[in-house]
Formats: structure tokens, C-alpha cells, sequence
């Protein structure tokens, strides 16, 4: 086996992740959930290489996060140089999770190629110290992640078929984020007088969703995952200097799905460390939001996304 | 004495107060500390009437909160009924404190023309029945209201000499906003998990703020400033339902703020409960400020002012 291809999907989170309780382990403050996107795709081949390679949307860049990742991931494990050839069907690096889908998919592909025969917590772990979200990503359709079970390893709610769901995600900027997440996270928990807080409602959330999905309770998960998703801007909002991510584009977005909902169609947004809206909807009512965001001022494009899958592999 | 007229200006918070901690005596839960805006004015006028009524702008209107709040001051004074007529040469009950210039106007003028010879203490009193934030409009200059001292009067920090600024008020939309800071506050302090740290924190800003302008720094009245807005708008967002008074015309206006500080433009902005945007310079920058407001996208006019005064009298 000379190279291993994956095909990995974002996530995003509808109970938020927003600063780590231990910077060394890479542990989460707080449980998060997600829903895995199907129709967003990170495709990733891991090949041997003389030299630590990482080539993104066919641009070889000395992406440090990455290089030091598969540092680490050496001194843990016996692997060789790699090259990693990944690319995106979706706006990279600007808040749509492509970091949670790249560094799944990379995980999943070591682990096959070095014959690493890694169970879930401890590919979960790896996967970890990419990125925290990217573990929701090893899991198919809700996915949770809690720092005190399962030593913070996903766990799959309900399977994708439990609850068809749509998202349509409005890309109102392609440009990187300002400040990383990675940043943003640790700039928050040492500045923001409202992290305990943020800590303690985010689990009161996090109850409240998984009750909301295992009954298919539309109403109620929209009125969560809004309120979680406004209470973390709020907390990066708050912090000092503070941090914002949203941009013109996202208020008329937000807008727009306001608008919809006033008018009876069942839609609810979600955002995160970027200026890009997620709307969530039943899909029958998928078209109406699609084309209702289109027209929005500041939305540059839309992409449609069902609730997906776990990575999968082929060798060759 | 048949009519007294009162000129009175609205005063916008850099320390802002958001929640009250005794509902029954309207004391706010944290210190304040505002400018009061010279450039825009509440024109007023008290005279006795058969019935009490209130004339805004030139309409007659059942305006409920300024009705019973002339009930409420003949239950604690013998006052006769009264008319007032007021008008605005800015936009009013949008995020512009309206309310702060025109309850202020009022109790200053029935003061005068009911001959009640309030104290500062007792007329802040009647003032805050109507808009705590009202009672900063009482004095002139850089203005303090703290819950714990002077009975919740307003103190002059410094009068407007003492530190020359502009301010570049940036109207985003003339629509009343969704909300009232009243409801709106009494919400925050209901449910908001945020609302405790956001007092703590007030009262830091409030000391730092004070040394900032009793130095005549700058860039400190900036940051924290800034700072204190953002979580003030965090605070709301946290609420459930959640608060955003902010819209994509606010978000462009601050990216230009931010756009002249990258290009060493001394410029900061604040926000009260509405999309409007004010943002504070030293007088030299002001035309530069004023044009590039003007030329952002979604900001319909602007206002000037400098630092101005307290409420005038004249009878007739």
C-alpha cells in the first residue's frame, strides 16, 4: 500500500466548542454537537514522501499547523515522511470547518497507511491534536464530544436517517479569518469575563439538543442551537482586545432567515469563527432557503449539504 | 409663568449601562460614564393643560411611557396637567437616546414651571423614573452615574473644555428599534447567564475610564471604550431569546472605523441599543471621519457634535 485517499466532511456544531480546559491534552471546556456534512467534501491521499510535504488545493505551502501536527504524530507513533495532498470542494480556512474535515480525513489516512490499527479514542486523540471539532468528524449524521466521557472521543447521537435535515451554507467571504480559532480560543479563556459562564450554559445546552434531536423537535433545536451560536459570538465579543467575525453579509443573512421563519418557513442559522451562515431546514424546504439566500446582499455563493457520513477509505 | 422651554441634549454612554439592579427604584446594576452630545438637541416646551398630553415632532401621540411617568411624578409632587411638546433635530427612539435628552428636558422643565426647587438629587430622581440613562443628560461634559454614591445622581467628571472631542454620529436606519432598552434590560437581568460578569467588568471599565480621561489618553479611552460596547452588545446577544440591534450598515460602519485606525486615523466607535453608530475622534480628524462614514455602504446620513452642555432654560 503506497498511498491511501480519503473522502472526510466538515461539521458543524449546533452546541458550540469555544476554548479548551487543558492546552496540553487539547481537552475541550465544554460537550459540543454536531451534524456532519455530507454534501461538503475534503478529499486527502497520504502518501510516503523523503520530506514532510503538504500540498492544499494543489499549492504545496509550509502550513505550520499542519507540519507541526505530523511532528507530533511522529513522536507518538512510528511513521515515515509524508505527503499529504488534500483538496476542498468548499472555501478553505474562513469558517467553514475545513480544518475539522482536513485534519479527520489526514488522521484516518495515517492510521491507514502505517497500519497504526488505531481504535476510536486514540485516533480521536490524534485527531484531537489537530483540532478539537475535526474529532466530531470521524463520526457519521449528530455527532456529540464531551471532555468528561468517553475520553473525549466521539459518540454518534442518532445515524443521519434518524432525522433528515438540510443545510445551506451562505458563503459571504472567501477571505482567511483574522484570527484563527486556535488563537481566538486561547484569547478568550485568558481575557473573557464571561468564559466560566459561556462553560456552564454551554452544557445546559448541550442536554437540552441531544433531548430536542432524539425527538425530532424542530422548534426546539432551532431555538437552541441560535441562542448557543449568538451566546458564542457574544463570548468572543467579549473578550479583550475583543473578536469579531461577523461581516455585513452575515447580518443580511441572519436577516433573510428571520424573514423566512416570520413568514412560516422552518429555517434556523448557525455561524461560526468566520462571517459564513449555516441555515438548517427540513428538506422540503431546502429550495426556498437556498434561493432566498442568493438574493441576499453580500451572499457570494450557496452550497447545499445533506447530514453525511464518516470518512471513507480506498487504498492503491 | 405659563410655559418654560427647555434646550437639552442626549448624552452617549462609553461605559455603558445596561440592567437594572432594583427595579422598584430604577437603580442601574453598574456605574455609567457618557458625553453629552452639543450638536443634538431636544427642544422642549411645558405648559399647563386640561389634560396631559405630549406632542413629539409635532404629533400628538398616547406616548404610554412618558404618560404614566407624568402620573407617577404628580403622585410625588403637586404638579397640575401639563402639556409637553417636544422636538428632535435627530432621529428619535432608534439608538439615538432620544429619551435621555427628552426626560431630562422634562423634568428640568416642570422643575421650573411647577416652582418644585429640586436638588440635583431629587431631580436626577424624577429624571431616572423616566430613562436612568437620562439622568447623564443633567450636566455637562464627561458625566458619571454610579448606583452605590451621590444617591445615583449624576457628577460632572470634567466639563467640556477640559478635553475637546467630535463625534460623528452614523445613521443606519430611522426605524424604531425592535426592542426597548426597558424590556430589553429587564430580559438581560431575567436570563442572560452573561449578566453578573457584566457588572463586575462595567466597574473596571468605569475606574479605568475615569484615568483615561482625567489623562487625556487617547488610545486607552479607545480601548476600553470599545471594549465596554462590545460587551455590552455580547450581554444582549446572550439573552433568550437572544438581543442583536446590530445590522449590516453597523458592521460596515465599523469596518471603517477600523479601516481609519489602520491608517493612524485616532478614531473609535460605540453603540447603544440600535444599529447606529458613533464614533469619537479629536475635532482635527473629525471631516475625515465625517466623509469616509459618509461613503460606506448602508450609512443613510451623519451628525456632528462636540461635547456640550447641560439642559438651558428660558420662560415666558
Amino acid at each position: 500500500m503506497n498511498q491511501v485517499d480519503v473522502v472526510a466532511h466538515p461539521n458543524v456544531a449546533l452546541v458550540k466548542y469555544w476554548g479548551k480546559r487543558d492546552e496540553l491534552e487539547k481537552i475541550p471546556a465544554s460537550p459540543s454537537l454536531s451534524i456532519t456534512l455530507g454534501g461538503l467534501e475534503t478529499r486527502t491521499s497520504v502518501t510516503e514522501a523523503s520530506a514532510d510535504t503538504v500540498v492544499i488545493n494543489g499549492k504545496t505551502i509550509a502550513d505550520q499547523k499542519i507540519l507541526q501536527w505530523l511532528g507530533w504524530v511522529r513522536h507518538q507513533y512510528d511513521i515515515p515522511r509524508l505527503k499529504i495532498d488534500s483538496s476542498n470542494n468548499f472555501p478553505t480556512n474562513c469558517g467553514f470547518a475545513s480544518s475539522s474535515s482536513g485534519f479527520a480525513a489526514m488522521a484516518v489516512g495515517i492510521n491507514e497507511l502505517c497500519r497504526l490499527d488505531l481504535n476510536l479514542v486514540s485516533l480521536a486523540r490524534v485527531t484531537r491534536f489537530g483540532s478539537a471539532s475535526a474529532v466530531r468528524s470521524l463520526l457519521s449524521g449528530y455527532v456529540t464530544m464531551h471532555p468528561d466521557t468517553e475520553e473525549c472521543a466521539p459518540v454518534q447521537l442518532v445515524a443521519p436517517e434518524y432525522w433528515e435535515l438540510s443545510v445551506v451554507a451562505a458563503v459571504t467571504s472567501t477571505e482567511p479569518k483574522p484570527t484563527s480559532s486556535t488563537s481566538g480560543m486561547a484569547r478568550t479563556v485568558a481575557t473573557s469575563p464571561f468564559f466560566e459562564k459561556w462553560v456552564d450554559s454551554t452544557s445546559d445546552d448541550f442536554e437540552r439538543c441531544k433531548q430536542a434531536i432524539h425527538r425530532r423537535n424542530f422548534d426546539l433545536l432551532a431555538e437552541i442551537s441560535e441562542a448557543n451560536c449568538y451566546r458564542m459570538h457574544a463570548l468572543m465579543m467579549s473578550t479583550d482586545p475583543p473578536l469579531r467575525y461577523w461581516s455585513a453579509g452575515t447580518m443580511n443573512a441572519i436577516d433573510t432567515i428571520e424573514r423566512l421563519r416570520h413568514d412560516r418557513v422552518p429555517v434556523f442559522f448557525t455561524s461560526d469563527a468566520g462571517p459564513q451562515i449555516k441555515a438548517i431546514c427540513p428538506p422540503e424546504v431546502l429550495p426556498t432557503v437556498r434561493r432566498a439566500l442568493e438574493d441576499t446582499d453580500g451572499v457570494l455563493s450557496t452550497l447545499e449539504s445533506d447530514i453525511g457520513n464518516a470518512p471513507t477509505l480506498s487504498a492503491s
